[in-house]
């Protein structure tokens, strides 16, 4: 098993791409790729249940095939990577922490684009800070992820 | 497996529910319920774990069945859903993070509180930050769990 | 399985141990024993997955014995303690969160440090926060660790 974080800020003028999802009208996320913080969380998880490294290793800011990939591209390669390496995923589970998007609406949606991308089944759950912290003052959102691999 | 975290600000005035426990003279802690974030973060990792939605989801402000309720009801309640859905819970674990309350002197007690509302091994640990982030100013409180639970 | 986070501030004037390696050059960590934030995180995830209590419960500030004890000698103490309850270790994954230092180059090096003191696989990841909070303020580092035991 493996655990991953991530931290994106809120960008104005991007577009908003988190948790597998385009969600118009949001402010975006800076940073590598798209600022997906619970895609990205949940490659770290599977990399660090992996022993495969972590997503600044293999897809890191001086990679240009990787600049402009969406969280959703980099979870597919990771999955890939870890059956490559010989592992089953058993599930990825991730929680988003921020004020906004208001995921609920669109929570099956998320887990849907999410478990598709790493081909088992990933729970997505959503909170918030009461207003403490990073994210509680809207700064930006982060996620933490945990994964379940199996050696077969 | 599934993750969840939690955060609650303190609040004079409130009486303080933590990790299952009731603790008299210590200061209490804003939110939804009792704001207690260990019961809090062990059911959304008992949740993601299980893919049965979040806190939110299924016990939200706007759910007058829950405005009050203890996060021991919510836990319980949690356990019941997740053993409904057909899984069988493993263990949870929680890590609260913050400054106050003591919990070392109660650990044990905690335990056997949040492992009864969960009818499995429930381990706690505490941390403080050394004075950084929103726990170490003494803002409020947060907690982090992990679940395993298996289909059967 | 269990999960653990730690946190501590920079402290110019002390050696820097993180994630079981010292690091010349760099500012080290203040707090009990070195200071080394992945290795109690990952004590603390040890623990709790067996339900032995916490870093500070087992090595507190009141016992000179662990006083000036690095983060690899505490958690290869924890590993013992963990095998004397009945627990195989899995495996333990550790992310770290900061700004300093750059694990990328010694990660590698890491692991197997980890590794050793565990005996069993230890998987690291590293990430920042891209200026947020506690870690991207630089004030200190953050580490998060989940942990797999087994009954045997
Ligand atoms: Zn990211
Ligand atoms: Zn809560
Ligand atoms: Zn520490």
């Amino acid at each position: 098993m493996g655990v991953g974080v991530d931290v994106h800020p809120f960008a104005s003028g991007r577009e908003l791409h988190l948790a597998g999802l385009h969600w118009p009208g949001e402010t975006g996320l800076a940073g590598h790729s798209d600022g997906d913080a619970a895609a990205h969380a949940a490659c770290d998880a599977l990399l660090s249940a992996s022993g495969l490294g972590d997503l600044g290793a293999l897809f890191g800011t001086a990679d240009p095939r990787w600049a402009g990939a969406s969280g959703v591209a980099l979870l597919t390669e990771t999955a890939r990577l870890v059956r490559q390496a010989g592992f089953e995923i058993g599930n990825v589970a991730i929680q988003v922490i921020g004020n906004r998007p208001r995921l609920a609406a669109r929570r099956t949606e998320a887990e849907k684009a999410l478990s598709a991308a790493v081909a088992a089944p990933v729970g997505l759950t959503a909170t918030t800070t009461d207003g403490l912290g990073l994210t509680g003052r809207g700064e930006g959102v982060a996620a933490v992820a945990t994964a379940l691999v199996v050696a077969v």
